[in-house]
This record gives structure tokens, C-alpha cells and sequence, in this order.
């Protein structure tokens, strides 16, 4: 893809100060831009890279002043920052998903049903029985089981797997290698101390604006719904295990893991490699920090917590420092005590 | 799928109280249950939710009573709990895992055998010289090299990838996106400070029984077998490395990494995200709770281990407890020694 | 595959003593060895195991001495060790990563091209404007999208996917299920408390000689490119964020993450399920221990970090060890207290 400078200041309404012939054809930072990129300058800070980047143009600010001469072209605008991630969005759309149509061969079951917009990779499945939206995109290598729903606008990423009877709300993402409703990690205990596998018949529903990372693994519910609410972000190699229920707008980083049946609340936040315990419950708003482990309940709203057994945040800092001395303290216990016997003895 | 109650009844070898000629689409909670579902009350605790329930038919004992007049029919069974797990297998085999045939396209080396009653879905990809028992499922995107061998009644997953001269015994389950058999992390240092990859030319083993969660990675050995015993279950996104042997009817849970060579025993259970180093082996009936960390061989049987440097769950579990005191106890430990320098200097 | 211990014989340049004319189908160590494979012996340590091993033939060295009669035909070479590890070498390479040609059905975009001796096995893709050099072997299920190059000699395995705009240098390897270059995880909170993806248009940049391991996850930069230096090994089930950058020769463990634009140094050593906070520096030849979270930038070269909040390792362990005495060391302090009480009184 490559445009010309005039024909970006033309789709955001700037004006050129410059060579508007040059061709553009990537987007950049303006400390890496480099001959052939478009960059911007938003944040003050920043000003003295106008005179030192490689890029071919600049968007900047229509009051920005120039205090020495200047190779690239401009093109100024009213918000620069705005103008920039306008074309971000436009750029992501264009490369990325802006696929339409059926590559061949690609399968899909005679009893499926796919709106209008749609693009269905090379090698992609869709089983029978399933109803899928317009502008639905499903990319190469994308599984898709029986009895599948999916909203108007989803992605279903290269690979990612999406078993039968999953129900995926709009504008969902799901990204490559993801497993949706696969069996829940359910084995009753036999007598002879082997396992059985109890059966898991229930399934996924990913509400509107749903995001699922790549490789993260969502396990259906052993009966009933392993369910992730209205616009919560699930970070890659994320494991949400059988009949784990996530409200709206909450964020799981990467490596996090939920086991069974806990509930997780509206606008929490989970930072990376945190392990939750089965039917634990997070009230809504709470900050659980990276690597914690929650083990018990959280009834109170807007906590933040920290730890191996994740308590107070600021009480965990506080017991962190004090372990890292724990050797210097032994000793001192050890001194007073010392000197507790030599008192004592008088 | 749909029955009637009668045909469900029958089957059951129940009879039925109420409208018998009622569709039934899905199994469900007695407390989730909506109209075209069936449920069962079992625990009497439950009992409330039979005159409150949505769902269109109720398993029951041969002795429930009645309180109320109730608007779901109902199946009366000895069992209700046994029986409702007989549909629930049948429920789970027939959406699942009740495929059978070929569909196009898909791939087999002409030198490889598969029993009859298998299924191979779109796509999937059988290499040369391969071995396949009656009634071995292979799921779309599901990749399978060269001289592997799988035992009747196992269930290759979509988009999981077997590595050449893997050997899988039967009615194992490898679910989605897992990788077993891939090459082991082994890279010999170089002079110059680069490493140089480790020819890995082993196979990874599983016995009977064994389950395979979805995106976990099980790599090969770098000569001989990593090998998991049977009725093992693994759960999602476990990484077992090169040389691992885990013995018969040991659980691991989502996210648990076992470094290379380590020994598990029979009969373990590993929690969540537990990180186990290289070499190590563990006793038969150790349990590690969640988020542990275990570096030193475990002799001793039954053993319950807790702990970033994982030991003693109680002993941990009190070490915990004073580790959110730390500050306060360092606070004490300097009172004493104030008291101290006060006493000495008379 | 099957040679006769002649036919090695001479491909190593060593000497028969015995039967000749065995046919050998598989390398084995020398304790776990059985009739068809070859074995060889060069630490003295296992010397007990010639005359044990059911091996059918060993390498040994020239001035292997024998104290008793034995079964298995000798190879006598100079360096056993070495010459066992060439035919490891071959041995992989044959079995492994041997495959040449093409296998239908499988996908490449007409303006792709890729150079000659490759492998493109049945299902794989290749989007547009691809660029893949000579003897790159791309296995089934692998998805590459567009505008990637890929260097000579390098190996993308099954299911692997390989998103637009990514850079592979030459001799890399994408292990089976690595997802390299899907969008960042990052999302503006919006005014209602709802999240808004912000679009990712960077890339993955991997140097030559990169090693990427099985269901690893790598993302893009949100600008300009994740990268990953020369020689760099990462293993299974990685998290790499967005804009996050790797030295040369820079090794990571199995289930390690971290967070969006770390820079990590030369020849660090980071071991499994390691946690690192975002925008955090590493120095060169920094080493973390299993399991430690790194939340600040280390400065000084070759440090070995440890903890859950991770500091100097030695002193890591000692504290380790007076956590687990943590109760008693709140008892030692309590009788303090006691004792002082009685000895201020009078």
C-alpha cells in the first residue's frame, strides 16, 4: 500500500507544506522513522526529533511553529494525535483484517448460514448448523464446530478453534491458536484410584466486544455457560477453566489462570501469570497485581491485592522489604536474646 | 437433536408423570434449566428449584413427593443422578465426539493404516507409516507426522499436532491445539557464547487413558521416550519437557511446567501453574498446591508441599501468616532493642 | 530407516569388531538400548553397561579396552561422543526435517515467491507478497500471512502462525503452534469504563538463529517492531508482548512473560514461568531463577536474580530459609516481650 503524501492530507483534512508527491508507505514513531514513513508530532516533548527524523512526512499541529528549516513534508491539521491514530486504524483494517471473500479449499457445512461481508480463509472449517453474521471474518486454519453462533463483525483468527455450541456476541476477536469450549479438566475419582472423565455438555458464550488472546484456552462449562462479559479482554495463553463467569470490561493479562467456577466482577483487573482458585469470587473493580494468587473470597469493591496469597497491596510491599532483611532480624532476635540471659543470670 | 420424554423415559427405563409427548433440545442445572431442557433433582437440598425450575422435564426418584403441583413433566428412575450421567455420556458423545468418516479434503501417506470406525476430519494431515486403531478420531487441522502409532478409541483433537514416531495408547484424548513431540528445549553452549541446537531424536510416549489438555506442549526426548503413564490426566497449557516421566493415574493442573528429566510418581496431583525443576522426582501421592515451586527431590510418599521453595502446606501456610506480621514484628524486634540499650546504660 | 553397522561404520571412518552385517534402526542410550539400535560409550562412568546394554552395536573408542566377552558389534572410532552426535545430527535432520517438495492441497498468494529446495506440505498457507528463501521448509497447517520474508534454512512447523509483516532471518524455527506477530495487547479505557483496541500495526523481527518454541505467543509492535537478537532461544508457551526487545544469545524458559516493551540484554539466562513488568530493562548476562518477577531495571552486568519480587539470589535463599522459621521467630520475639514485661516491673 503506498499513497501519496497529498492524498493523506486530502482524507484528513490538512494542508501540505512540502513535496506532496512523495510516496508513503508505512507508519512510524518519529524517533524510528525512517525515508518512505509518516509520522507525527502530538507531544511537546518530542520536538527536537522534527529536526533529526528520517521520516518522508510529518503530521503536525497547524499552530506548530518551525525553528529551523526542515526536510520532510508536513501536513498540518487541526490534532495531530487524532489525525495519526485515524490512520493507524484505517492501516490496521487495510492489512490485517480487511479481507473478504472465499479462498479455496475451505469447508463449510451445508446447514450453515453466513451474512453478507464475510471472508473465509483457505482451509478454514465451519461445521453444520451454524449462524454466522456479516462481516464475519474467518481466517485460515480457523475451526469452527456445529451449532456455532457468531455476531456481525467477529474475527476468528488463523487457527484459533472455536468448539460446537459456542455463542460468540459482535465484534468479538478471537485470536490465533485460541481453543473456545473445549472440555473442562472434570475427572471423578474411581475406587481403584484411576480417573473418569465426567462428561462436558455445556458451552462458551463470549458477549459483544469480547477479546480472546492468542493460544488462551476457554473451557466449556461442564453443564450451563463458561461465560465472558460484554467488552472484557482475555490476554494470550490465558486458561479460563469449566463454568468460570467474567463480567464486563474486565482485563486478564497474559498467562493468567482461573480455575472452575470462580466469578470475576465489572472492570477488574488481572495482571500477567496470576492463578485464581476454583468458586473463588472477585468483587467488581478489583486489582489483583502480577504473579498473585487468590485464594479466597474478595466481597469489597476496589481493593488491590498482592501475593503468593494475595492480601493488601501495600501490606505485601511493606512485608517484602522486611523478608528481604529476614536473616539480619533472626540475628537480631538471637543478640537480644543473648543478652536477655546475660541479664537474667545476676 | 431432539426427543421426545417418552423416548428419553424409555430409554431410562422410567416412567413418566405429565405430558410425555414434550421435546426435549437440552440438559441443564435444575437451577439454569429453561423450557426444552431436561434436569434432575438428586440432592435433596435442591429441592426448592422443582417448583420453580424452567425446564420442560425433571428426572426424580421412584420416592420423590410432591408438595406442589408441578408444571414440568417428570421421569421417575431409581437413580436420578445415575441416570442423568448416562445422557449426559450419550449427550457429550453424540455432539461431540460421535463423528464418523471421511471428509475432504484431507491427507493420509499411502503407507499409513486406520481402523475401521475412524473419523478424519477436513484438513487433516496423516503422514507416512503410520498405525491407527478402530475408532480413532482425528479432528480437522489435526497434524499427525511419521511412524506414529494410536491405540483404538483415542480422540486427536482439531489443530493438534502429534510429531513423527509419537506412540499414544488407547482411549487417550488429546484435545485442541496441544503440540506432543515437538524438539526439546536442549542448546549446547558455544565458545563464542552462541548455543547450538541439541539434536532431539527421542518420541514422547502415552499410555492408556492418558488426557492431553488444549495448547499444552509435550516435547520429545532427546533420545529414549518422555512418557505418561496411564490414566494420567494434563490440563491446559501444562508444558512437560524433554525426558519427563510421569507415572500412572497422576493429575496436572492448567499451567504447570515440568523442566526436563524430572520424575513424577503415581497417583500425584499437581494444582495450577506449579513449576518443577530439572532432574527432580517426586514420591508416589505428593500433592503440590497451587503456584509452587518444587527444586529438591521428594522421598517420602503422601506429602503435601506448598511454597515458592515448596515444603510443608501447614508449615508453609503458618509461614504465610506471620509474613503479613513482618513489619510489625520488625517494629517489636526494635522496641526490644531500645528497651534493651535503655536498660544496659544504668 | 535402516543401515548395517558397516554402513556407519565407514560413514564415520571407525572399525568393525563383530558382526558386521546387523542391521541398525534407532539410536538409544546405552542403559535403555535394545536389539536394532546403536549406541556408543565415552564416560567411563557407564563402562559397566557394555557388557549389560541390549544394543546391537556401540561406538567405542580406539583404546577402548574390554574385560570380558561381549554380545553388541563395536564401532571404534577416536571420539565416540562425536561421532555419535553426527549421526544424531542426521538422524534428525532424516527423520525430522527432511522434507522437500510439495504436497496438495496447499495455498500460496500468486506475487509470493519462495526459493528452491523448500518444503510446503498439504494445508500450509502463504498470503501475498511473501518472500521465502531457499530450503525453508514450511510444514502442514502453517499459516504465513502477507508481506513476510523468511531467510534460507530456516523451519516453520506445524500450525505455526506467522502474521503479516513478520521478519524471519535465516535458520529459524518456529516450533509447532508459536502464534508470531498477532496484535498487541493493548486497549484505551474509554470515558464509560469500557476498553477500545488501539490499532497494531508493527511487527515481529526475529535475527537469524532464532528458536521460537511450541504454542509460544510473540506479538507485534503497536509501532515499529518486536525483536528478538541473534541466536536467541525461547522455549514453550512464551509471552512476549508488544514492542519488546531480545538480545543476541539470550535464552528463555518454558511459560516465562514478558510485558510490553521490556528490553532484555545479551546472553541472559531466563528460566521457566519468570514474570517481567513492562518498559523494564535487563543488562547483559542477567540470570532469573524459576518462577521470579523482575519489576525494576537491572543496570549491573551478569547479576543472578531470585524472588517474587526479584533480588540478589544468595540473599534470596537466606531469607528463603528464615521465612519457613517464621513462626517460631514470632514466638522467640513474644517471650522477648514477656520477659522484658517481668524484668521492667520490679
Amino acid at each position: 500500500m503506498e499513497f501519496t503524501v497529498q492524498q493523506i492530507a486530502e482524507v484528513l483534512g490538512g494542508t501540505v507544506e512540502g513535496d506532496a508527491a512523495q510516496r508513503i508507505s508505512s507508519l512510524a514513531k518519529i524517533e524510528e522513522a525512517q525515508a518512505g514513513s509518516l509520522t507525527f508530532l502530538s507531544n511537546a516533548k518530542y520536538e527536537p526529533f522534527l529536526y533529526e527524523t528520517g521520516a518522508s512526512a510529518i503530521i503536525v499541529g497547524n499552530a506548530q511553529e518551525l525553528r529551523q528549516p526542515i526536510v520532510p513534508a508536513l501536513i498540518r491539521v487541526e490534532n495531530p494525535y487524532t489525525a495519526f491514530s485515524q490512520l493507524l486504524e484505517f492501516y490496521a483494517q487495510a492489512t490485517r483484517t480487511g479481507k473478504r471473500g472465499v479462498e479455496q479449499p475451505s469447508f463449510i457445512g451445508e446447514t450453515s448460514k453466513i451474512g453478507p461481508g464475510h471472508y473465509r480463509g483457505a482451509f478454514s472449517y465451519i461445521g453444520d448448523d451454524c449462524q454466522l453474521g456479516e462481516d464475519v471474518l474467518v481466517f485460515p486454519h480457523a475451526y469452527i464446530g456445529d451449532r456455532v453462533t457468531i455476531g456481525a463483525g467477529s474475527v476468528i483468527h488463523a487457527g484459533a478453534k472455536i468448539y460446537s455450541d459456542t455463542v460468540i456476541g459482535r465484534f468479538c476477536v478471537v485470536k490465533a491458536g485460541a481453543v473456545v469450549g473445549s472440555d473442562g479438566f472434570g475427572f471423578a475419582p474411581q475406587p481403584d484410584g484411576s480417573y473418569k472423565a465426567i462428561p462436558q455438555i455445556g458451552n462458551v458464550v463470549l458477549e459483544d466486544y469480547v477479546s480472546i488472546g492468542a493460544n488462551a484456552t476457554i473451557d466449556c462449562a461442564t453443564l450451563g455457560s463458561t461465560r465472558i462479559g460484554r467488552g472484557s479482554k482475555i490476554d494470550n495463553l490465558v486458561q479460563l477453566a469449566h463454568n468460570v463467569e467474567i463480567g464486563q470490561h474486565t482485563v486478564i493479562a497474559s498467562q493468567t489462570g482461573i480455575a472452575g467456577s470462580a466469578k470475576i466482577g465489572d472492570h477488574c483487573v488481572l495482571a500477567g501469570q496470576v492463578g485464581m482458585a476454583g468458586h473463588v469470587t472477585l468483587a467488581n473493580k478489583t486489582t489483583v497485581t502480577a504473579q498473585s494468587g487468590v485464594g479466597k473470597n474478595v466481597k469489597k469493591e476496589g481493593l488491590i491485592l498482592q501475593g503468593s496469597t494475595a492480601f493488601d497491596f501495600k501490606q505485601n510491599q511493606r512485608a517484602q522489604i522486611v523478608f528481604r532483611r529476614l536473616p539480619e532480624l533472626e540475628q537480631r532476635v538471637i543478640l537480644l536474646e543473648k543478652a536477655q540471659n546475660t541479664t537474667e543470670k545476676p
